[in-house]
Parts: C-alpha cells; structure tokens; sequence
C-alpha cells in the first residue's frame, strides 16, 4: 500500500495520530522535500517520528518513481509532504503510476494554506483563483498569473498568492555542463512579491494596457500604504499554524492575501484586529 | 487559553498529535455539534481522548458564549471544531468574544473539505466561489447561491457544493409555543442537492429569465447523464479520507462538486478514473 500522508503546517506534531501510526509501521518513509518545508527540518521529524527518512526531491518523484512504488505492492510506503497532499497537483502522477502498477493507495489528509488562510478573518468561500507568484529571472518575466488577481478582483473575490520557493536547482551553467551541482534555496519574500506586481502594474501601463482601476488599486493603493501605514498587504504564515509568529522571526514560507477591497478589510479589523496587526510590520519592515 | 482544534474529516485519529495532546490536558473540552459531523459519534471520540465531551450546539456558541469561555484566562478550554476552526467563519465570533474578554487564543489546524476535495482529482486552484446548498420548506425557497454557480461556471471555475445538515432544530409550532423539542437531525443527499438545481433552472426558465446556457448543461446534462451513465455529478464524502468508501455504505454528510466542464472531466478521468466511478454509483442509486 502506498500512502500519502499530509504533515500539516507547524512542526512535527502536525501529522495527525493517524498519520504518525502508519509512519512507525511502514517499511520506507519518504519525505518529499521540493513543494514545502515544514518550520522543522528533517531530523526533528525523524526524531519523532522514531523512523529515518529518505528525502525524495523533485528529481526522484518525477524521474524515479518506480523507486519510491518499489514493492509497495507487498510492502507498506508512506509519502510525506508538507500541507495536504493535493493542496498542489503534482502529486496526482504518483498516484496514477501507482494505480497502473496495481498498487493501492490512501490519502491521510492534513491542514493545507489553502484552508488554513481562513486564519485571517476573512471568508475561504470568499476566495477566487489561487496564483503562484514565481521568481523572475533576467529573461523570464511572467505576468499572465496578474490576469487571474483582476479577474478575481472584478469578481468580488480575494486572491491567495502563494511564493516561489527553490530548492536544488541548477544554475544554467551547471545545467548545461550536466554537473550536480545546486544552488542555494530561495523563497520568496512577499515584500519582493509585492515589487513584481507592482512592476506588471507599471509595464501594463507603459505598453498601454491599463490593468483595470481596480486591479492597480488593489495593488498600488496597498503598496503604497505599506510604507506609511499598517493597512497594506496582508500576509499569513504558512508553514505555521496561525497567530503563532507575532513575537518570532519571519519565517522563510509566506503566503500573500490580496483582498477584494475595503470591505474585506474592515471584516478583517472587526474579526481578528489583534491578530494581523503584527503581520503588516513584517511587510513593512 | 482558549484552543480551538480541528478534528479532520474522519474518525478520532485524525485529530494532530499536537491537537491530542492539547485535549488531554484541558480543563474543559467542548464538541462543537452543528455545523459538522464525524462518521464517528461523541462516545468514540470520548474512549480515544481520555476526556469527557461537552456537546455545544449552537445555542450554547452563539447565545451562552460566555460559559465556554469562563475562566479560559486562567485554565485552559478546548472546542473541538470538525475539520478545520476556520473552514466555516461560524467560529470567528468566539475569538472575537475571548479577545474582548482579554483571553489568549490559539488555533490547531486540521484539514477540511475546503481542501482536502482536491482528492477528486480537480486541481483546488480551479475552484471558484464555494456555495451551500440548503433544505428548501415549503415557503422558503432560495435560489441565490445559484448565480455564484452560473458566476463560477462563466470563469470556468468548479463550484464546491456544501449540502445543508439540519441539528437541533425546533419545528415551527415547537418554536412558537417555546417547546423545546427538537427534530431528528437530517443531512441533505446528494440526489435531493441535485434535484433542488435542475428546479431552479426549470423556475428561471418558467419565468423567463434564462438561466445562461453553460449553468443549464452544467447542471441538466450532469443530471441527465447520471440516469445512463457514471459521467455525471461527481461527490467526495466529507466526512471520511478520500477512497475509503467504495465498499462502505453511503454516509450521511456529503459533499457535491460541480465541474466546470468537458475538460475538467476529462482531467478526472485521467487523474483519479478509478477512484470516482464508484462516487457515481451512490448518485444513480
């Protein structure tokens, strides 16, 4: 049997009771490593766990999977990721290639930041198209994803922007060269997401595309906030459970709320005014 | 400290290790009973804890909030919400109330139908406005919620349906006499979800005010096809893991997905065929 098993947002003791008892008893327990991070690194989990953990990168799932369903028809595998296991998609190959190997699978489900953003206060029904905000390169702009954010604006929607994060990747260079050799992980800071939206905002407006009033409200009205007033963007953490962080450090995995407009944003003074106050210094900051 | 802790969608184990650990040393734990069901009842969940429920219906959350909140400055109380705290903004008013009342709060997150549909195989990015679909009586007939369907589907967004469950209800006599006699609680199926959708397009129709075409084949031809096919409405059961009920009866709460077409059908197909065909099955029968 193969299992997918959701670790939840926070720490170790995310994994639900259910969850835990499958780890303890499988034979291979495989951590997928390149979608998430948990705010605990791997030891910790393998501490309490009591299991050693095999890291499974992007490589491994994608090109080597057959690896990871070795035997799983006799034996039980689990297959750990951050968040929920179909809070992104990619994991629905591993599936399919299971199911084509007559191998069966269960899904232990956990907390995602896709349900977990409800933390902020305001509606999760209220919540239009999620975008990935990707890290630009020299030559490798994308705006498309700013089409989704006015949609759900005109709308009435909110956005949950989630950053780009990289985890061994090659340089060109290296790429290239066919040499193993990765670079340092990057996550995006939701301060420099904010400067690519921006950034669309302005090449919009320069290629003579106006983005829609509403859309560079949105975006320019709350950037320009940011630097004078603590009603600009607002973030939540998502590899924490929520309300946790306001006396800690920001942590590298951020998730971006971009709400529909004033209204969302007195619903959000009125539920949790205590709560995201420390939030927009982060942003600020 | 006031914690509130999601319990997941499935039995007693899916509650966190974290959230467990919590449980148990509170020194009072409430079971909030209204807006969601386990598929196992108080008495389960009571054996697994090692602690004593105190059922909370909503009369005792939104009219006695005060008692669940006594001395939570000084001890520690626990609600116990299924799912996900935030997945219904039901229970945003009793941190409002402990903030007012200068009680810490903290949230244990937990997965919930708002995420964890994305077992069915549809990516939860592509999902749009989430609706409810609630237990019509013979004078109260909405048909709001339909135009966010028509809304989603014009996007080409999924529409999650939450169907209605009806907990500790007084009838209107026993309401008006002041009796506080409750009926027996009830949980809206799928097939009656789907017969309230194909009415409202049949009444837009009568009077005149088209329903759009794409919303009518949506919910026509889905509806139609579920009398000769397995290719119609597709439902996940919110109250279990995904893929654990092919062999189970149907249980009580469940939830519809609307599609957002030929594509996203064919996408399932794909992805999870052999995990929704039996889904169907409970629709036909």
């Amino acid at each position: 049997m193969l299992y997918l098993i959701g670790l939840g947002l926070g720490d170790a003791k995310d994994i639900t009771v259910k969850g835990l008892e499958i780890v303890r008893r499988c034979s291979r327990v495989y951590l997928e490593a390149y979608t998430s991070i948990l705010t605990v690194g791997k030891e910790v989990l393998e501490e309490f766990y009591g299991r050693k953990l095999i890291l499974a990168d992007r490589e491994e799932v994608e090109q080597e999977a057959d690896n990871i369903l070795k035997d799983a028809d006799i034996c039980d595998v689990a297959f750990l990721v951050v968040g929920d296991p179909f809070g992104a998609t990619t994991h629905s190959d591993l599936i399919l290639r299971a199911t084509k190997l007559g191998i069966s699978y269960r899904v232990i489900h956990n907390a995602s930041i896709m349900n977990a953003v409800g933390c902020c206060g305001l509606q999760l029904y209220k919540f239009g198209e999620t975008v990935s905000i990707v890290f630009w390169t020299d030559t490798w702009r994308p705006e498309s994803f700013f089409d989704k954010v006015k949609k759900n604006r005109q709308n009435g929607m909110h956005t949950l922007c989630l950053l780009d994060i990289k985890v061994k990747e090659q340089s060109l260079e290296n790429l290239i060269k066919g040499r193993k050799i990765y670079e340092p992980p990057r996550y995006m800071s939701v301060n420099q997401a904010a400067r690519q939206l921006l950034e669309i905002v302005q090449n919009q407006r320069v290629r003579g595309e106006e983005p829609g009033e509403d859309s560079m409200n949105l975006v320019e009205s709350h950037s320009r906030k940011a630097e004078k007033s603590e009603q600009s963007l607002l973030l939540c953490i998502a590899r924490e459970n929520s309300f946790e962080f306001e006396s800690r450090q920001v942590r590298r995995l951020v998730t971006l709320v971009l709400w529909k407009g004033s209204s969302g944003f007195h619903q959000l003074q009125r539920r949790h005014s205590d709560a995201w106050r420390p939030i927009v210094r982060i942003l600020t900051g």
